[in-house]
Protein backbone atom coordinates (compact mmCIF):
# COMPACT_ATOMS: atom_id res chain seq x y z
CA UNK A 1 0.00 0.00 0.00
CA UNK A 2 0.88 3.56 -0.67
CA UNK A 3 1.42 5.56 1.74
CA UNK A 4 1.79 9.93 1.58
CA UNK A 5 3.55 10.89 5.04
CA UNK A 6 2.95 14.81 5.53
CA UNK A 7 4.82 17.18 7.65
CA UNK A 8 1.98 20.13 7.93
CA UNK A 9 3.74 23.35 8.25
CA UNK A 10 2.62 27.18 6.30
CA UNK A 11 5.94 27.80 5.04
CA UNK A 12 6.80 24.25 4.49
CA UNK A 13 4.72 20.97 3.89
CA UNK A 14 7.20 18.16 3.38
CA UNK A 15 5.97 15.10 1.91
CA UNK A 16 7.05 11.39 1.15
CA UNK A 17 5.62 8.56 -0.49
CA UNK A 18 6.33 4.99 0.81
CA UNK A 19 5.28 1.61 -0.45
CA UNK A 20 5.11 -0.57 2.04
CA UNK A 21 4.21 -4.13 1.22
CA UNK A 22 3.94 -5.70 4.86
CA UNK A 23 7.65 -5.60 5.44
CA UNK A 24 9.73 -3.66 3.69
CA UNK A 25 8.93 0.50 2.92
CA UNK A 26 10.53 1.70 -0.44
CA UNK A 27 10.29 5.35 -1.10
CA UNK A 28 8.38 6.31 -4.18
CA UNK A 29 9.27 10.20 -3.78
CA UNK A 30 9.43 12.98 -1.46
CA UNK A 31 9.27 16.81 -1.50
CA UNK A 32 7.58 19.52 -0.45
CA UNK A 33 5.55 22.16 -0.90
CA UNK A 34 7.11 25.78 -0.11
CA UNK A 35 5.15 29.21 0.21
CA UNK A 36 6.26 32.67 0.19
CA UNK A 37 6.69 34.89 3.56
CA UNK A 38 6.48 37.62 1.59
CA UNK A 39 2.49 36.64 0.03
CA UNK A 40 -0.58 36.62 2.54
CA UNK A 41 -1.32 33.76 4.49
CA UNK A 42 -4.70 33.49 2.66
CA UNK A 43 -2.54 33.37 -0.55
CA UNK A 44 -0.03 30.60 1.17
CA UNK A 45 -2.96 28.87 1.99
CA UNK A 46 -4.44 28.54 -1.05
CA UNK A 47 -0.92 27.47 -2.72
CA UNK A 48 -1.07 24.36 -0.26
CA UNK A 49 -4.82 23.87 -1.43
CA UNK A 50 -3.63 23.80 -4.99
CA UNK A 51 -0.80 22.13 -5.17
CA UNK A 52 -1.48 18.81 -2.87
CA UNK A 53 -3.96 17.99 -5.35
CA UNK A 54 -1.06 17.14 -7.93
CA UNK A 55 1.05 14.64 -5.07
CA UNK A 56 -2.04 12.99 -4.75
CA UNK A 57 -2.83 12.62 -8.32
CA UNK A 58 0.83 11.88 -9.18
CA UNK A 59 1.27 9.02 -6.33
CA UNK A 60 -2.51 7.98 -5.63
CA UNK A 61 -1.98 7.21 -2.06
CA UNK A 62 -4.00 4.32 -0.02
CA UNK A 63 -3.39 6.09 2.89
CA UNK A 64 -1.92 9.33 4.40
CA UNK A 65 -0.24 9.78 7.64
CA UNK A 66 0.07 13.42 9.16
CA UNK A 67 1.91 14.97 12.18
CA UNK A 68 -0.74 15.96 14.97
CA UNK A 69 0.43 18.70 17.62
CA UNK A 70 -0.37 17.61 20.68
CA UNK A 71 1.05 20.31 22.96
CA UNK A 72 3.03 23.77 21.84
CA UNK A 73 4.63 26.73 23.46
CA UNK A 74 4.30 29.09 20.78
CA UNK A 75 0.45 29.89 19.68
CA UNK A 76 1.68 31.85 16.94
CA UNK A 77 2.94 28.71 15.43
CA UNK A 78 0.13 26.14 16.45
CA UNK A 79 -2.60 28.37 14.63
CA UNK A 80 -0.61 28.94 11.47
CA UNK A 81 0.26 25.19 11.64
CA UNK A 82 -3.19 24.37 11.89
CA UNK A 83 -4.65 26.45 9.45
CA UNK A 84 -2.40 24.97 6.89
CA UNK A 85 -3.06 21.49 8.65
CA UNK A 86 -6.89 22.41 8.04
CA UNK A 87 -6.70 22.94 4.19
CA UNK A 88 -4.31 19.83 3.55
CA UNK A 89 -7.07 17.45 6.08
CA UNK A 90 -9.95 18.42 3.41
CA UNK A 91 -7.70 18.16 0.49
CA UNK A 92 -7.43 14.31 1.73
CA UNK A 93 -10.82 14.07 2.68
CA UNK A 94 -11.64 15.78 -1.39
CA UNK A 95 -9.89 12.93 -3.06
CA UNK A 96 -11.08 10.16 -0.57
CA UNK A 97 -7.71 9.26 1.38
CA UNK A 98 -7.90 7.98 4.74
CA UNK A 99 -6.36 10.60 7.14
CA UNK A 100 -4.40 8.88 10.12
CA UNK A 101 -2.40 11.46 12.74
CA UNK A 102 0.92 11.17 15.22
CA UNK A 103 2.01 12.87 17.42
CA UNK A 104 6.14 13.67 17.07
CA UNK A 105 6.41 11.49 20.60
CA UNK A 106 4.15 9.07 19.07
CA UNK A 107 6.49 8.92 15.49
CA UNK A 108 9.97 9.02 17.25
CA UNK A 109 8.64 5.93 19.57
CA UNK A 110 7.74 4.13 16.74
CA UNK A 111 10.87 4.49 14.71
CA UNK A 112 13.34 4.65 16.98
CA UNK A 113 11.51 3.00 20.45
CA UNK A 114 11.93 5.90 22.06
CA UNK A 115 9.32 8.98 22.41
CA UNK A 116 12.20 11.50 22.99
CA UNK A 117 14.22 10.38 20.47
CA UNK A 118 16.98 13.05 18.60
CA UNK A 119 16.62 14.07 15.36
CA UNK A 120 20.06 12.87 14.12
CA UNK A 121 18.44 9.44 15.99
CA UNK A 122 15.32 9.53 14.05
CA UNK A 123 17.01 10.58 10.85
CA UNK A 124 19.13 7.27 11.27
CA UNK A 125 16.27 4.96 11.19
CA UNK A 126 14.42 6.80 8.20
CA UNK A 127 17.70 5.88 6.49
CA UNK A 128 17.87 2.28 7.39
CA UNK A 129 13.83 1.69 6.85
CA UNK A 130 14.24 3.28 3.32
CA UNK A 131 17.80 1.22 2.57
CA UNK A 132 15.91 -0.98 -0.24
CA UNK A 133 15.72 2.09 -1.87
CA UNK A 134 19.10 3.01 -1.92
CA UNK A 135 17.73 6.96 -2.16
CA UNK A 136 19.93 8.94 -0.39
CA UNK A 137 18.32 10.94 2.28
CA UNK A 138 16.50 14.28 1.27
CA UNK A 139 18.41 17.24 2.76
CA UNK A 140 14.95 19.38 4.03
CA UNK A 141 14.07 18.30 7.56
CA UNK A 142 11.21 18.66 6.94
CA UNK A 143 10.61 15.85 4.13
CA UNK A 144 13.05 13.55 6.43
CA UNK A 145 9.78 13.87 9.04
CA UNK A 146 7.27 13.49 6.58
CA UNK A 147 8.81 10.16 5.46
CA UNK A 148 8.87 9.34 8.58
CA UNK A 149 5.60 9.77 9.57
CA UNK A 150 4.86 7.66 6.66
CA UNK A 151 6.93 4.62 7.88
CA UNK A 152 5.39 5.56 11.58
CA UNK A 153 2.15 4.69 9.93
CA UNK A 154 3.44 1.53 7.92
CA UNK A 155 4.68 0.02 10.72
CA UNK A 156 1.36 0.88 13.12
CA UNK A 157 -0.51 -1.18 10.63
CA UNK A 158 2.65 -3.82 10.15
CA UNK A 159 2.19 -4.80 13.83
CA UNK A 160 6.01 -5.05 13.34
CA UNK A 161 7.34 -5.79 16.78
CA UNK A 162 7.78 -2.18 18.50
CA UNK A 163 8.16 -1.20 22.20
CA UNK A 164 4.46 -0.17 22.94
CA UNK A 165 4.69 3.83 24.28
CA UNK A 166 2.61 4.20 27.72
CA UNK A 167 2.74 7.38 29.78
CA UNK A 168 1.75 10.80 28.49
CA UNK A 169 2.70 11.86 24.64
CA UNK A 170 4.00 15.35 24.55
CA UNK A 171 5.89 17.51 22.25
CA UNK B 1 -19.69 47.62 -1.10
CA UNK B 2 -20.25 43.94 -0.02
CA UNK B 3 -18.65 42.26 2.90
CA UNK B 4 -18.71 38.79 4.47
CA UNK B 5 -18.53 38.23 8.03
CA UNK B 6 -17.62 35.03 8.94
CA UNK B 7 -17.25 33.01 12.68
CA UNK B 8 -15.21 30.42 11.98
CA UNK B 9 -15.81 27.21 13.95
CA UNK B 10 -15.49 23.44 12.78
CA UNK B 11 -19.30 22.27 14.25
CA UNK B 12 -20.22 26.32 12.53
CA UNK B 13 -19.13 28.76 10.40
CA UNK B 14 -21.53 31.35 11.31
CA UNK B 15 -21.47 34.37 7.98
CA UNK B 16 -23.66 37.18 7.42
CA UNK B 17 -23.37 39.62 4.42
CA UNK B 18 -23.98 43.12 4.86
CA UNK B 19 -24.03 45.95 2.31
CA UNK B 20 -22.51 49.20 3.52
CA UNK B 21 -22.86 52.60 1.34
CA UNK B 22 -20.18 54.49 3.65
CA UNK B 23 -23.12 55.10 6.18
CA UNK B 24 -26.01 52.36 6.73
CA UNK B 25 -25.48 48.63 6.46
CA UNK B 26 -27.89 46.47 5.19
CA UNK B 27 -28.12 42.58 5.73
CA UNK B 28 -28.24 41.16 2.21
CA UNK B 29 -28.07 37.52 3.88
CA UNK B 30 -27.06 35.04 6.50
CA UNK B 31 -26.52 31.89 7.96
CA UNK B 32 -24.38 29.17 8.67
CA UNK B 33 -22.40 25.91 7.44
CA UNK B 34 -23.41 23.28 10.17
CA UNK B 35 -20.79 20.43 10.12
CA UNK B 36 -21.65 17.00 11.82
CA UNK B 37 -19.58 15.89 14.91
CA UNK B 38 -20.40 12.21 13.43
CA UNK B 39 -18.17 12.56 10.52
CA UNK B 40 -14.83 12.81 10.27
CA UNK B 41 -12.89 16.21 11.00
CA UNK B 42 -10.81 16.25 7.55
CA UNK B 43 -14.90 15.07 6.49
CA UNK B 44 -15.76 18.38 8.09
CA UNK B 45 -13.55 20.48 6.89
CA UNK B 46 -13.90 19.32 3.28
CA UNK B 47 -17.98 20.67 3.82
CA UNK B 48 -16.53 23.50 4.75
CA UNK B 49 -14.32 23.99 2.12
CA UNK B 50 -17.23 22.86 -0.47
CA UNK B 51 -19.98 24.88 1.17
CA UNK B 52 -18.00 28.65 1.38
CA UNK B 53 -17.48 28.92 -2.54
CA UNK B 54 -21.70 28.45 -2.55
CA UNK B 55 -21.88 31.63 -0.42
CA UNK B 56 -19.34 33.40 -2.28
CA UNK B 57 -20.40 33.31 -5.60
CA UNK B 58 -23.97 34.01 -4.64
CA UNK B 59 -23.58 37.33 -2.82
CA UNK B 60 -20.22 37.85 -4.69
CA UNK B 61 -18.41 40.18 -1.51
CA UNK B 62 -15.51 42.74 -1.83
CA UNK B 63 -14.25 41.62 1.04
CA UNK B 64 -14.15 39.14 4.18
CA UNK B 65 -14.10 40.17 7.39
CA UNK B 66 -13.33 36.91 9.75
CA UNK B 67 -13.07 36.65 13.44
CA UNK B 68 -9.24 36.08 14.31
CA UNK B 69 -8.13 34.32 17.51
CA UNK B 70 -6.14 35.97 19.80
CA UNK B 71 -5.69 34.09 22.94
CA UNK B 72 -7.03 31.14 23.99
CA UNK B 73 -7.57 28.75 26.85
CA UNK B 74 -8.56 25.45 24.96
CA UNK B 75 -5.92 23.89 22.60
CA UNK B 76 -8.24 21.47 21.42
CA UNK B 77 -10.98 24.19 20.42
CA UNK B 78 -7.84 26.30 18.78
CA UNK B 79 -6.97 23.13 16.77
CA UNK B 80 -10.13 22.56 15.67
CA UNK B 81 -11.48 26.20 14.84
CA UNK B 82 -7.42 26.69 13.30
CA UNK B 83 -8.28 23.89 10.96
CA UNK B 84 -11.55 25.69 9.99
CA UNK B 85 -9.98 29.20 9.76
CA UNK B 86 -7.25 28.09 7.66
CA UNK B 87 -9.70 26.22 4.48
CA UNK B 88 -11.60 29.19 4.82
CA UNK B 89 -8.42 31.55 4.31
CA UNK B 90 -7.33 29.13 1.43
CA UNK B 91 -11.39 29.37 -0.04
CA UNK B 92 -11.41 33.21 0.49
CA UNK B 93 -8.12 33.78 -1.61
CA UNK B 94 -9.36 31.23 -4.41
CA UNK B 95 -11.80 33.37 -4.97
CA UNK B 96 -9.86 36.54 -4.74
CA UNK B 97 -11.89 37.84 -1.61
CA UNK B 98 -9.29 40.28 0.42
CA UNK B 99 -9.41 38.86 3.97
CA UNK B 100 -9.60 41.29 7.06
CA UNK B 101 -9.11 39.57 10.76
CA UNK B 102 -10.22 41.43 13.90
CA UNK B 103 -10.24 39.89 17.43
CA UNK B 104 -13.70 39.63 19.15
CA UNK B 105 -12.49 42.28 21.64
CA UNK B 106 -11.74 44.38 18.98
CA UNK B 107 -15.05 43.91 17.07
CA UNK B 108 -16.62 44.00 20.35
CA UNK B 109 -14.56 47.14 20.48
CA UNK B 110 -15.96 48.94 17.29
CA UNK B 111 -19.37 47.99 17.86
CA UNK B 112 -19.82 49.05 21.24
CA UNK B 113 -16.85 50.98 22.14
CA UNK B 114 -16.09 48.63 24.95
CA UNK B 115 -14.02 45.86 24.37
CA UNK B 116 -15.57 43.55 27.17
CA UNK B 117 -19.38 44.24 26.44
CA UNK B 118 -21.49 41.52 26.92
CA UNK B 119 -23.19 39.62 24.16
CA UNK B 120 -26.75 41.07 24.53
CA UNK B 121 -24.51 44.18 24.03
CA UNK B 122 -23.22 43.38 21.16
CA UNK B 123 -26.18 41.95 19.48
CA UNK B 124 -28.10 44.83 20.80
CA UNK B 125 -25.88 47.56 18.26
CA UNK B 126 -26.28 44.37 15.80
CA UNK B 127 -29.67 45.04 15.49
CA UNK B 128 -29.45 49.00 15.86
CA UNK B 129 -26.56 48.48 12.93
CA UNK B 130 -29.55 46.88 10.71
CA UNK B 131 -32.50 48.62 11.33
CA UNK B 132 -32.48 49.78 7.69
CA UNK B 133 -32.57 46.21 6.99
CA UNK B 134 -36.15 45.32 8.79
CA UNK B 135 -34.71 42.21 9.16
CA UNK B 136 -35.31 40.15 12.55
CA UNK B 137 -32.02 39.20 14.44
CA UNK B 138 -31.34 35.91 13.13
CA UNK B 139 -31.18 33.82 16.44
CA UNK B 140 -28.15 31.64 15.95
CA UNK B 141 -25.48 33.26 17.73
CA UNK B 142 -22.84 32.53 15.43
CA UNK B 143 -25.03 34.10 12.95
CA UNK B 144 -24.94 36.88 14.93
CA UNK B 145 -21.05 37.07 15.28
CA UNK B 146 -20.30 37.12 11.92
CA UNK B 147 -22.84 39.70 11.84
CA UNK B 148 -21.03 41.83 14.00
CA UNK B 149 -17.84 41.20 12.41
CA UNK B 150 -18.87 42.38 8.97
CA UNK B 151 -20.12 45.27 10.78
CA UNK B 152 -16.73 45.62 12.64
CA UNK B 153 -15.05 46.06 9.13
CA UNK B 154 -17.52 48.22 7.43
CA UNK B 155 -17.03 50.84 10.23
CA UNK B 156 -13.09 50.48 10.71
CA UNK B 157 -12.99 51.56 6.90
CA UNK B 158 -15.61 54.13 7.20
CA UNK B 159 -13.42 55.68 9.64
CA UNK B 160 -17.33 56.31 11.77
CA UNK B 161 -16.80 57.75 15.24
CA UNK B 162 -15.62 54.91 17.68
CA UNK B 163 -13.37 55.14 21.04
CA UNK B 164 -10.05 54.18 19.77
CA UNK B 165 -8.75 50.74 21.65
CA UNK B 166 -5.52 51.26 22.90
CA UNK B 167 -4.18 48.68 25.87
CA UNK B 168 -3.46 44.95 25.20
CA UNK B 169 -5.98 42.73 23.10
CA UNK B 170 -7.13 39.38 24.89
CA UNK B 171 -10.54 37.08 24.25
Amino acid sequence: MKILGIDPGLAIVGYGVIDYDGKDAVLLGSGSIQTSKNDSEASRLLEIMDDLPLIIEKYQPDAASIEKLFFFKNQKTVMSVSHARGVILAVLAKHNVPVFEYTPMEVKQVLTGFGRATKPEVQKMVELALAPSKIPLPKLDDTVDAIAIAICHSRTIGGLPRTKFRGKIGE
